[in-house]
């Protein structure tokens, strides 16, 4: 699926399983807020391994910059895909199975001499963190994003700034429940 | 690398690096002891994924009936394989990283549906069991092999018994010694 | 329990407890989308281990194939079956207990010289891989059945094609929702 | 192997493997400390079951009144063992593995319901409290024992106590060395 | 709290907080389902430590013959019972910190040399098996409890394939819900 | 925000985020149950680093005396703020994260050379063991606190054997429940 | 044992072994550094109970103003001291068992509601900063020492940048060697 | 330290402790094999805070494009570095600790919304594949880089089958030797 434009967007984001969907969308939503393109879609390591190679093959000629690959249990995705390009990818482990996203993340970040996949967090704070780590290598290259970035940050701490007015108010409510 | 037979040895043994050899060779031993032929190669599921594709895809055609692969770290190898071939895989999680092998071992067994691996256990002890699993699998059709298994199923026992008869003099150095 | 048979099904599938059932279930549902007859059995390494015992060291005179073994917390069912038999033993380990299935797969995994357990992933995704396991053995002499995976896999990679075309959609409800 | 006596001794210890014998002995050290007879020997639950199980079974009618078992990996010997008995089962978990004992320990304590193993620690220290633990349970019913027992304790706090006399001379010897 | 008789019940079973009180009522059932007697208290190592103290420095001369004792987190209490008395103490690690009980397990059962606990499971299959492990211990000294402890085992195997018997109807009635 | 008081009061409470506010109140309703004035606010050390180094900065001029920081994830909040005061600060590792608070406890504890946090427990347990710690410094040289404290300790005994009081009625109940 | 003052120092160091000596050596070398007496001691929680609960008893009386307990394994020292005293309790997990020292920091961080151990990291690090926590709480009501720890601060911070100055030699030498 | 350049290089690499320099060089050599130019430095958190905060604010403004951290333990470098930057930052968690290096990955990775750092696997492998994807990054607007890891990732795979053409001699010279 590509989200309705003529060219190339510059971010793919790939999952394991459509049920990693809910999880993925943090990953959008960030870069949604930044105004930036993506193709997002399905593509199992190992149940469509044929698709998922191809797709990583041909991602840099077809004008993608940045591969996000967000894939749980076992989760070679990211690995794959970066076994195949030469673009950089990035990791999002998922914590689906039930051992907590332990096994999703030191499956995707102990990679081999060679082929790194730049990871981020377990679930859906990881997922979020990706979107925000493709805006910065985006960013490298792009003065007007690098200030989007900037803008961003400053509102992210004037948000943390914002929420602390509402403490006191909060607390006491919480203390008064109990 | 084939051992020196005209056609495809029953058993393709695979590892991530040759620094896994010293290990992965409990695994060769195993095999030699029934005299079954195997094939052994480095395929890295990440650095040179189109040859790691390409046999997994053309195993079963070759006449390979089993696939053992062992790797480290975020191991891939015997999932990236078990993707491409119908034939039965073995993993191997191996101890090499900072991590003991707490890595590989979840980064093999914990497969998504569909794509199952064989795991076995971490390391050389891993290594030689992914060689009995072997011999287990052709056995299933292979009566003279079933054969075989069983009298070492019992030498097995009897070895343990064996050494159980040394065990009062051994004890004795031992405390004595200390 | 013998689904209604006259002669030995190839699939023995055991658990420790039958509040293991509705996870192995995923088993089943495996086994009998490829129409293989199974047998299915309450019995506990612990609990009943005469019965166990017994059970593993008839199972190839009985006629089974392949044994699946699921069970959780100190899960010593697929290695007490894999000590009695010379068939192949696929073990489950389930994650009922406190500690996420991480008990049950060491437990299962790292078994000692000899007597490997082909051991699948944690829960669910692990019984129903266990089915698919089964089937791959059963497959190694069996061109039939090996056609029949064959397809499955196709169909696999169809499935998950197939879904990516939802994505789009599925993506602006939960992005319009949240 | 019995220690040369007429009658069972009270104290069996089994162990997986005779490579496990240099921290079992640490037990033994402590069984000798209180002269309390014991019987010691190898007897794999996986390569050799038959033996294992028969002595499981025998070991209350031929007078042995606690049994340790000591394993590593899977270490399913106390569990079985348990499984055939109801005299007390001491589980020793044992670090040989590269998973460092944690799988030991799991495979050891976990046991499901009904078939408890008393465990204790992971290695040497775990051995040598599996032979305190053996007599504390002997001691139930010999206040002789209860004697001796209450002088260790005594002992051990005074050799606390001894060694803290030492203390400054062997901190003035490491701050000066470095 | 003393459940009423007039002499000391043979078992004490101790709990860190009151909030253990339904995963350690598995041990209390168990107890019952022998008619052993039992004193039940709540007792804090690090809350209410010289209550604790006294208790474990007097239990022995009261009469009490096994001490079970259940703690979460850096569960110290079966711990600091152990070592001031000679009586067994049976460690049931609680999990009810975020940390799983991984915590509790650690802290009950890597105990220093000479001063055993007999660690069970985590949570209240380890609070279960306490119940048995403590009626094990009774029934070294007392027949007529060995009896009743074979008769159960009878029972458990017996129940276990009772259950066997209702799985084919169960496993339909999941198949078809799904 | 201040609780409304013109001087500075002695412990600051600090978060990553608001939405640690109901597990960091068990700290709150700790101080409060000993009459301890406190600052809380929400300081990111990743999102308002400015800000939080700055009030590390000036924490101890303003008349801190102890800081108490709450953070879960890769928890750098408390590290970040003892880099940047003399003060004693107390971390609390919180659990919001897939991994349960493995990450964030040993993100606080795992403190390089000559910067410590004074780490305690995981979560909510953790956050009112804060809140007795910072009384536990401040009492070190206020006598009327430390009056306070053991009194404090003297109910708490006391509490646990009251609720030891209700114990047979909630077993009773629930016994009969199940 | 005191370090020769006819005055009680105001730091206790007390470790469980010792065996533990040379790791809290490196408490004591900073404790020197800043000319803090202290006075060192082994107590065990488990084999010497009564020495540890007096000292702790009486610790605050004789006129110590900070606690640091070191202890490996199922670590109660620090624990069991602060249960017993009102005195800040820091405590320094060990990593001497074959679980490297996870067992100690959950046994040491993981303290029930209202008796809270200040943990540092584990093993020497850990013993280091164990002295340097103890300095920053004594330093809270002595001037002095405030401005010694800021020195000290200050020859830490450069001490960084002086040893980054022959990073590049150093570097070269290491690529060389290679 | 700058590589001897008049202009500034584009990658930074930072480390938290000198000690950490033999580690951090396999990312040096990946570095030279590229011919790219790097400034290397030891910043310390937490030791020498304001340096290391100056020199991310300063990061981009100064010309780098890649900042590569580092650290062991509660490593938090890299994310205090991301916190005072825009530029990627890539996160080497370092093995040094007991723990093995899972307290540096959880502390790297786990980062809060907003702040991602690119993580890479542990220790050396790690470093080296920080080299890696710094070159993937600086790749992307770079296409004789791109060119050059195109001919880089070939000689990976040629590298493989080359060493695999010598596993034969190695395998037979383990077999003989054992």
């Amino acid at each position: 699926m590509t989200t309705n434009r003529t060219k190339t967007p510059p971010v793919a984001i790939l999952m394991g399983s459509d049920s990693d969907l809910p999880v993925m969308a943090e990953c959008v939503k960030v870069l949604e807020s930044y105004g930036i393109a993506y193709d997002i879609r399905v593509l199992s390591a190992h149940r469509s391994p044929e698709q998922a190679t191809r797709f990583a093959r041909e991602a840099e000629r077809r004008g993608f910059k940045v591969v996000i690959a967000g894939a749980g249990g076992a989760a070679h995705l990211a690995g794959v895909v970066a076994a195949h390009t030469l673009l950089p990818v990035i990791g999002v482990p998922l914590a689906g199975s039930p051992l907590s996203g332990f096994d999703a993340l030191l499956s995707t970040v102990q990679m081999p001499p060679g082929i790194p996949v730049a990871t981020v967090g377990v679930g859906a704070m990881g997922a979020g963190n990706a979107g925000h780590l493709a805006v910065t290598l985006l960013a490298m290259s792009d003065a007007a994003l690098r200030a989007k970035l900037a803008d961003k940050r400053k509102a992210m701490a004037a948000a943390v700034l914002e929420k602390a007015k509402t403490l006191p108010k909060k607390l006491r409510e919480l203390l008064d429940k109990k």
